[in-house]
């Protein structure tokens, strides 16, 4: 087993081709003073015992440390983008010497080939293999849910707030990425600042997402209507756009208009995680029918856009790798007449449905509200599921809604930025 | 254990509360000339033998039968949507008769709540529960894929053809489907014609699908670039947006400035689900690793639409539950200097990723093509990588792309239209 002999000259670790192995515990405790580091050879690990001994130790695979060197060769400083081609990169490539200067806290590896890189500690740091940095990195990804049941009380956020402050911005999405459903209130509905509010919302955040319904879409009771939403049906609860193997993220209906003279047409939503949670207690075989089997949504129609056959096979409940609750993804209306499984599985699948439906509308789940006009109900069309009572209108009244998409990979991108110039948090 | 009786009246089964079982085999052969059922009320089936002999028997489960009647208060026939809420559905109702009407081919079900439900012959065949009919309808769904290695001569398409002619347009899209690699050629590439044919094609085809980089992007060399691919670098295979979750589907890029003063600039492509099936032959641990362990890419930047800082962690090779390809995720210019996995695995996830990239660019796999004006090359993203040589501007000359993406959701319901309207194909 080849391991590096450790010489300490001065901060300096000069690997020779053999040696006895790392270096003493003593021998670091000794140097505790100063940030001092040893090479296992044949783990091709550099493990690095900080001069601040609040600090773990790092372990840092060699591999990985010639494949992120900083310098402008190998990474271009205006794009942060890796410049080294993979076709170059030796991945067995040896460390010649390991240099530490805690007065500039940078580490400087020579490599074999006589290439330097240098990072500093604190980089380095913040990239450690140990879990608890690793855990630290995590949470610039998605997923701080707070499922939420029949008694939540929908948070409420002022459009002009929004749109001029950057921390009211902040705090908006916090509250969509937590709960998945918010109010923005006050938002205008005359003229043309009313029609183009909610693609103003979302150029705010990001942009909207154009989808087989247009980049917007208005939902009013319509002459020979695309989608069941521009009829006055009842709409059990659902999420949009199923038939999309990646679905729409956040989901934005801006009331235009509402009216005493309209009697129905209430939304009420459903926090799909919370229900799959109360599923999964209550009826395992249901939950695991529906965390496994792929069904069939479609969507055949024509819109402004052209003629679509959309296809897609989801799961009613997604789950990461990890048993993490990653989409919801159910729609009774656009459920396809195709149903891919073999005949015994059906009746339990229907079982299961039927069973995770109860449970969406009932009183532990479900909260209602009707929109007035100037909200804008934004939800998380992943998760919460939304439905509407069906509606009559009196006289001349009408009900309309201009809605809009945003994808989450833009939203967290927005969130990621926002957290830094506000919260000055460290990308 | 309660089972249907089979009383033939007419063609029509009345189901008794108990009974000895089905129809007998002989029954059932005798009355072969017209098409007749069974029910068993345990399994809730109805059987289905059909007057054409050349159909196999039809297995029918009933809470199916009931959730997909086609009457107008069940079914809009407008939307083609499902009005029938699951808030309603009672997956456990019981038929009590069901009426075979040869003469106008259709299958009625009274249901127990006196509901009726009537059911074309060709429309419950198409739907049968047998893995034939269930094969039938997986090939309306994505994944017709022939993959390629270096012998690939790519299929070229003239722009004039796509853009008035169906049937040119379908053809070019299932060489998209098939191979995931095709040159369009003959494009326009003076004035505002030139600069917006990247997307007239889309258009076309369905709608550009905005990213953080626009609807559309340019490639040239820029000061101050926002991305690698606007630099004269040299770019490794790779697919663009990893740190997507659902990243573009199809590239195009449109050449709309190429000369012989500039020296290199060739596009390389190569079939990523091609060299994953030799990796899993010739390093079965590498393509085990790379299949499995979550990496991290992400794009901290600023373009003209705001600031970004996109992360996602993908699998470089994606597989579907049945163990298909699903998608390829690898661009080593944006895989980040974060790498979420324990220390000593990391040895292992670069040699795997180095075994890739060398089957990649190697001599079974590789493409090259250097394009010319008017070329506009259009690749699966999410399977075919691409890749850049660097290359050096003598005088004034100019390298200028523009480049857009499209989702396949929308190209694969173009398909199916088009497969409809130019190839008479049921939907």
């Amino acid at each position: 087993m080849a391991m590096a002999t450790l010489r300490f000259i001065g901060r300096k670790i000069v690997l020779g081709k053999q040696g006895p192995g790392l270096a003493a515990a003593s021998t670091l405790r000794r140097a505790l003073a100063t940030t001092v580091g040893s090479v296992d050879k044949q783990k091709r690990l550099l493990t690095v015992r900080w001069s601040d001994k609040s600090r773990r130790d790092s372990l840092l695979p060699l591999a990985w440390l010639r494949d992120n060197c900083q310098c402008s060769a190998c990474f271009h400083p205006d794009t942060l983008s890796r410049l080294q081609l993979m076709e170059n990169f030796d991945p067995k490539i040896g460390a010649d010497s390991v240099q530490f200067d805690d007065a500039s806290k940078t580490c400087s590896v020579t490599w074999s080939d006589g290439h330097v890189s240098t990072y500093k500690y604190d980089w380095l740091m913040r990239r450690s293999f140990d879990s608890e940095s690793q855990q630290q990195r995590s949470l610039w990804y998605s997923g701080k849910h707070e499922l939420w049941g029949s008694d939540y009380a929908i948070r409420r956020h002022p459009f002009d707030q929004l749109m001029k402050s950057d921390s009211s911005l902040l705090q908006f999405l916090n509250d969509m990425e937590a709960f998945g459903l918010t109010v923005v209130e006050g938002a205008p509905i005359a003229g043309t600042e009313g029609l183009r509010a909610v693609t103003d919302l979302c150029n705010r955040v990001a942009f909207p997402m154009e989808t087989n319904y247009g980049t917007t879409f208005t939902v009013k009771s319509k002459l020979n209507p695309s989608n069941l939403a521009y009829t006055p049906a009842r709409l059990g609860l659902h999420v949009d756009l199923p038939f999309y193997k990646d679905p729409p993220g956040i989901q934005l209906l801006h009331c235009l208009a509402q009216s005493n003279n309209i009697t129905g047409g209430e939304n009420f939503f459903s926090d799909g995680f919370h229900a799959a949670n109360l599923l999964k207690v209550a009826n395992s075989d249901a939950y695991k029918m529906l965390t496994t089997r792929l069904v069939d949504f479609y969507d055949y129609e024509t819109d402004h856009l052209a003629d679509f056959h959309m296809l897609c096979r989801q799961r009613v409940i997604s789950l990461t790798s990890d048993g993490e609750y990653e989409m919801i993804c159910y729609n009774n209306q656009v459920r396809d007449t195709y149903l891919n499984m073999p005949a015994d599985q059906v009746q339990l699948f229907y079982d299961a449905l039927k069973a995770f439906d109860t449970l969406l509308h009932g009183e532990q789940c479900s909260v209602s509200t009707k929109l007035k006009e100037g909200d804008i109900v934004t939800f998380d069309n992943r998760r919460v599921l939304h439905g509407r009572n069906s509606y009559t209108v009196h006289g001349t009244a009408e009900r309309h809604l201009e809605g809009a998409y945003l994808r989450w990979d833009e939203v967290y991108s927005r969130i990621r930025r926002l957290e830094e110039s506000v919260r000055s948090r460290q990308p």
